[in-house]
């Protein structure tokens, strides 16, 4: 008998990337396809790369943006004209089997659970720090996903209501604070503040093009400015993450994303800073934070388990 | 055969309240002691009232603060002397019998659930707005309790990390804006700032004198400034639902506490404001917001209900 094949796809801004799992829940294959623009043509692809990837056993599918329990991405801002898209009912249809649909983030986090860094783990929370932040809840042992299918949206948690706005037209989500575009920011408002001359140079002299990669690098020459940044922005983390612990009291976040690759430079601040804003910071266990370990792939192989953490 | 009663018990600031349920969940005796100093003294009313309410079948305690999951109380606030206090077992050693311990919040959200607002729901968060804000959360069908039992302290989620200082050591939790002492303090701010004079009146004449309650007063008779007060409030209020929205993705709020008494009066402000600054407002059923039925005996039922919903 041959061991069963799980395929996952994450549909992503610019890629959507296909993985096939092995009973272990190792990637035994992967194949990778250009988003294209619009309901129909994604449809299309997803089938053109399912069938390519064949024959497999089960299917899931992860896709940015909010996803009801019956698989319809009602919004999803990274993707071109999408609203109140039919994926799971349409891409069921084509294939003629079930395909679970979920959002990326709760993909992470059962991909991490079940094969990575949160293996073994009954309470966490995955937060993935990348241009926003994305996430998935586990408590209890089980994957929440609330009334419609929208837990985990952590990255718009309200941290300042007179705050910056965010593309999601609101304003002072934790995103515009804790993810890459939202260190950008506040670099951009400290150089302008003329108080980041170094960061300056690396962005070519204009304060307004700072970007994050650009205090990165000089945080690590030492410049102590672009340090204070640094310290700005963990403080900003901590801040979600103790008020996540505050509602959950997860033993463990698993931080995940594209910032997770420079922790070392944020580490020691967001975890000084989550101690100074915790309630009762002394009486109880600190949740431990760990580092994703699926990389850009969580979401493909979250995808492949939702058959069975369904 | 004499169906089964449960014991539970609610340790309050100054009160501890003893009730026996029927099989139905309803209360069918009661009684009251004044709530001692010190946990010896504490240990001793408890074991009194616990006979004098005898004989029955299971018995639940809720405790206010930080109770793991073992039913040692690690700190809370609202008692005297109390520091990593083994109320479980040493209630369970002098009863000789299993004691089951948890948070006031948890044991309102466990009684909400099994026989008053939220019967038949999945997915809620209890909200208790009194001096300070407690909460319960369930999940997926589950009470949720954390890696320690510590979940559902959402009054301590940090609205503004240089807000006021909390009595928990931080500053600007939830609570110092949402909770009842958050109305007054509120209405002191725009009182001393002059925006109300017929709120200072209500009050004696001294704007460091306003409460909560002159504010609602006020707001009754219709006076402006007090309704703008109220609205700020409102606000305060919805940010953090919203916040709750957005990580958990609750059907409804069970809202109760002392100040869901006058929830006529914030009502439609809450509503306003959660959609104002909810992600995706129009993609999605908002939570239903509803007012506890339990009243001032929801912890006590809720702690008799401990035994089964463990």
């Amino acid at each position: 008998m041959t061991p069963p094949r799980r395929l996952g796809i994450d549909v992503g801004g610019t890629k959507c990337l296909g993985v096939i799992l092995d009973p272990s829940g190792a990637v035994i294959e992967e194949q990778r396809r250009p988003t294209p623009n619009g309901p129909d043509a994604i449809i299309d692809t997803l089938v053109e790369l399912a069938a390519a990837m064949g024959p497999w056993d089960s299917i899931g599918v992860g896709v940015p943006g909010l996803v009801t329990r019956g698989g319809v991405l009602r919004a999803a801002p990274n993707l071109v004209d999408i609203n109140n898209f039919q994926v799971g009912a349409l891409l069921s249809g084509r294939l003629a089997t079930t395909v679970h649909v979920d959002n990326d983030g709760t993909c992470a986090a059962a991909a991490e659970w079940k094969t990575g860094a949160a293996r073994g783990l009954d309470d966490f929370v995955m937060v993935t720090l990348g241009t926003g932040i994305g996430g998935g809840v586990i408590a209890g042992g089980t994957l929440i996903r609330g009334a419609n299918g929208f837990t985990g949206e952590i990255g718009h948690m309200v941290v300042d209501p007179d705050g910056p706005p965010c593309p999601c037209g609101r304003r002072g989500c934790w995103e515009r604070y804790a993810s890459g575009s939202g260190l950008g920011r506040l670099a951009r408002e400290a150089a302008v503040a003329k108080r980041l001359s170094r960061v300056v140079a690396l962005a070519g002299g204009d304060a307004e093009r700072v970007r994050g990669e650009d205090v990165q690098a000089a945080a690590r020459e030492g410049d102590a400015d672009a340090l204070q940044v640094i310290d700005l922005f963990g403080r900003w983390v901590a801040l979600g993450l103790v008020n996540l612990t505050n509602v959950l009291d997860p033993e463990a976040f698993i931080l995940g994303g594209g910032l997770a690759a420079s922790a070392d430079l944020y580490l020691a601040p967001i975890q000084r800073w989550f101690t100074h804003l915790l309630y009762a910071p002394d009486l109880r266990p600190h949740p431990t934070l760990a580092f994703a370990q699926l990389g850009e792939r969580a979401g493909a192989v979250g995808a492949a388990l939702l058959a069975e953490v369904h």
